[in-house]
């Protein structure tokens, strides 16, 4: 099961995409589409929904999961994240990809075991789940495979569920 | 000039198009794409932005305008509205349109000279300006060409200080 994790953010969309075969977990994909900030809000938009559309022509996941922004204080920050989100899913509904949203916290608790995880805790999670030394790029990215893991493990609970 | 009006909400997108020649305002389109309520969010923002494509295809406006989200007491809400404003800003600028946000506010002063104009005021200048007795559709659809109208006037109000 290949699966693709959307960390949208204001400027920046962390992509993330893992194979899952069983409990093992490879990475496929790790990047940050980040349009040039100087760029009106469209096209910004634009560019990131273009970009994730041609990641998904290239690696075509078979399922897709995206962070949920927080309801933040900053309604106008909640707002051009929501923005970024749409982004994203026009792009994986262009694709015919259902996308599965997750808090924060459930991505944290799926990858750490602990919804009140640090960032950092997340991160070195990640990269023992990934078996890898190091995540490339900037933190979004990491988040991105971090939103990707919380989907296999909660669609293996869910299979478990389906079993008992 | 060729003015495109978006008015974007939680499950429809009012669109209205508008020619402007001088002080002389006509109805070219008016439209509320409404994808289907049960479908899912990914699948309803990418309905709109393909059908706002469509139509930018076929009636290529020079400039467009859409109602920027008031930020309203109910996040959720600002952000469902948000999202929408992307499908929109993203079938723009595949289209290499520029889009200018205006605040419900500013599309009611600059369509009846007076920020706090009821629905129904703004409906009938609406009408007064396009010299039409009916507006076709939905509210949403009649708010969406007061979007254009107000862009229009913006436009105006710009050269009268170009030429002054």
């Amino acid at each position: 099961m290949r699966v693709l994790g959307i960390d949208p953010g204001t400027y920046n969309m962390g992509v993330g995409v893992v194979d899952a075969h069983g409990s093992d977990l490879s990475l496929v994909h790790v990047s940050v589409l980040a349009p040039r900030r100087a760029d009106p809000l469209p096209a910004r938009l634009h560019a990131m929904s273009r970009g994730l559309g041609d990641l998904l022509r290239d690696l075509t996941p078979g399922s897709a999961a995206i962070e949920e922004p927080f309801v933040a204080r900053n309604v106008r920050a909640a707002m051009a994240v929501a923005q970024a989100q749409a982004a994203a899913m026009i792009a994986c509904a262009a694709h015919g990809l259902e996308v599965t949203g997750y808090t924060p916290r459930q991505v944290k608790q799926a990858v750490t075991d602990y919804g009140g995880s640090s960032k950092e805790q997340v991160q070195a999670m990640v990269r023992a789940l990934l078996e890898i030394d190091h995540i490339p790029g900037p933190a979004d990215a990491a988040d991105a495979l971090a939103v990707a893991i919380c989907h296999v493990n909660a669609g293996r609970a869910l299979e478990l569920d389906l079993r008992e």
